[in-house]
C-alpha cells in the first residue's frame, strides 16, 4: 500500500493514496504519519479505509513530503560507483553520512528552489527508507525488519554551498532542496532484498540511472552502521545515495534552472516529480 | 536571569535557577522552553516568578539539555586560530558546519557517554547560542536580536568515528555525547559583542581556554552565514566551535575515560559539568 503525507482544505493529513486519489486517515490520536509509524497502525488504519471513497482526487492532492518533520534525516552520499569515481572520492571502509534538516524539504509537484545566492543547483536522484520500527545497533540479518517503506529522494544540492568547506552541511540543506515523495510503498509490498531500480529525468532526458544491486554498502549495511551511533526511530528517513551522472560532473557542468522538470523514478514506487523556481 | 530544562518527579519541565534551585514555569500550553522562546513568553514568565519559592533545590535538580529536542543544533569546525592549526585545516572563506540530532544530547551532570565502539571519545568545550527570534538571511547588524542566550556545551567527539569519511557525523551524534548546559543565560544580562571566555578542564586540569575575540567567525558572521540557507527558529542551538587544546592532538593523545570529570565554563554563565561513563 502507498501512504503519504498531504493537506486537505490547507489542513496537514496523512492516508491512504489510491489509484484515483488520496483517503484521509488522520485523527486526534494519530494527526501525521510519523505517529501512526511510532503507534504501529499505518497500515491497520489503511486496511480499514481501503474501498472507501477518495477524500480528494490525486489531481487535486497537495503532497507534502512523506515524513514532514522527521527526527532525523540520514544521507549517504557516495554510495554508487560510478558516482564515486566522478567525484574523486576515495574509497572508504564505511559510508559517508550526511544530515538534513527537516526545513530542506518539500513534497512532491512542489517548487524545488534555487536560491538566490547560486546558480549551481544540481539534482541527486536517491531512493528512501522510511524507519517504522525503533532500534539501536540493529545487526544487519533483521535490518528488514526497521524499513516501514521505500519512497523517492531528490537530495538536490547547492554545489557552490556544498564545497565552502569539507563538510557539506551549508550546500544540502537550503530550504525547499530536499524532495521527498511522493508517497512511500510499505515493506509488504516490495521483498526485502528485492532490486529496486532509480532514474533520474530532467526535462525528460535521463540523467542517472542504477538499481540497487550496485549500491557500495546495501541497504542492510547502512542500517546496522547508523544505528550503532544514531538511535533510529519511527519516521527516521535514511538517504541512501546518488548514482552517477550528476551535471555538477558533466562537461560542460549542468545546472538546473527555473522552469525546469526533474523526476525521480523508483521501480514499484512511483515517479517524484519537481518543478524548479527561482527563490521569491 | 538563567531559564533551564529539567525533570520535576520525572515529568519534563522548564523554568527559572535561582541561587538555591529551580522553579518550574511549565503549564499546559507552555510545556517546555521551546515553546515559551516560540511565544515569546520565557522572560515575562520568568520575571513574574521571581520571588517564589524554588520548586527544587539545586542540589536535586535534575537538568536536561537547556533545549532537549531543538529543530536544529548547528555546529561549527575550526573557528579558533589554534584548533585549525593543531587539526591542519586550510583557511576558509565560510564556515565550516556540522549537524547533531537531538538524541546525542544530555544535560548537565547527566552521563556522558563513551560507547562500546570506540576508546577514542573526546571533549570539546564550545559557547552555545539559543536562537529566539526566527529568521532567515539575518544581516550581520541585526543578528544579536536573534538571539535568546548563551549556554555552554561539551560536543564530546568519537574522533575514529569522526574520520570514518570527510563527513564528521558518526563521530558527532554518538547518543549521549553532546552536553548542553546548565542553563541559558538571557540575552539581556550579557551585552551584545561582550568578550566571553571559555575554559574546559579534565579532571581539574585546564585543557582548553580561549575567548570569543578569538573566533575567526564572529556570532554575528555565524547568525549571518547560517540563516542564508537555514531558517533559524526558536530554541535553534548554535555551537559555536571550540578552541585548541583537543585531547586528538596532544602528544600523546589525551582520552576521556570513565570516570573522569569533564567541566566547561563559560564567563556569565556558568559551568557545565559531566562525568564520563561506558556505555552499560
Amino acid at each position: 500500500m502507498k501512504l503519504a503525507s498531504f493537506t486537505i482544505d490547507n489542513r496537514p493529513a496523512w492516508g491512504l493514496v489510491t489509484d484515483t486519489g488520496v483517503i484521509d486517515l488522520s485523527r486526534p490520536e494519530v494527526p501525521d504519519l510519523k505517529t501512526a509509524l511510532e503507534l504501529g497502525v499505518h497500515e491497520s488504519l489503511a486496511r480499514e479505509a481501503s474501498g472507501r471513497p477518495d477524500t480528494a482526487p490525486l489531481a487535486t492532492a497537495h503532497f507534502l513530503p512523506v515524513i514532514p518533520r522527521p527526527d532525523k534525516i540520514v544521507c549517504i552520499g557516495h554510495n554508487y560507483e560510478e558516482h564515486r569515481v566522478e567525484t574523486r572520492r576515495d574509497k572508504t571502509a564505511n559510508p559517508s553520512v550526511f544530515l538534513r534538516v527537516a526545513s530542506s524539504q518539500v513534497g512532491h509537484a512542489g517548487p524545488l528552489v534555487m536560491p538566490a545566492e547560486s546558480t549551481q543547483l544540481d539534482y541527486e536522484g536517491e531512493i528512501a527508507l522510511v524507519i517504522g520500527k525503533p532500534g539501536r545497533r540493529i545487526p544487519e540479518a533483521s535490518a528488514w525488519q526497521h524499513i516501514a517503506g521505500y519512497s523517492a529522494y531528490n537530495d538536490a544540492s547547492v554545489r557552490d554551498w556544498q564545497y565552502h568547506t569539507a563538510q557539506f552541511t551549508p550546500g544540502k540543506n537550503f530550504a525547499g532542496t530536499g524532495a521527498f515523495g511522493p508517497w512511500m510503498v510499505t515493506r509488504g509490498d516490495i521483498a526485502d532484498g528485492e532490486v529496486l531500480t532509480l532514474e533520474t529525468r530532467l526535462n525528460g532526458q535521463v540523467m542517472q540511472r542504477a538499481d540497487t544491486s550496485q549500491l557500495i554498502f546495501p541497504i542492510p549495511r547502512l542500517i546496522a552502521y547508523l544505528s550503532t551511533f544514531l538511535p533510529l526511530a519511527p519516521g527516521d528517513v535514511i538517504v541512501t545515495g546518488t548514482p552517477g551522472g550528476v551535471g555538477a560532473k558533466r562537461n560542460p557542468p549542468v545546472w538546473m534552472k527555473p522552469g525546469d522538470v526533474v523526476e525521480v523514478e523508483v521501480s514499484q514506487v512511483g515517479v517524484l516529480r519537481n518543478v524548479v523556481r527561482a527563490e521569491l
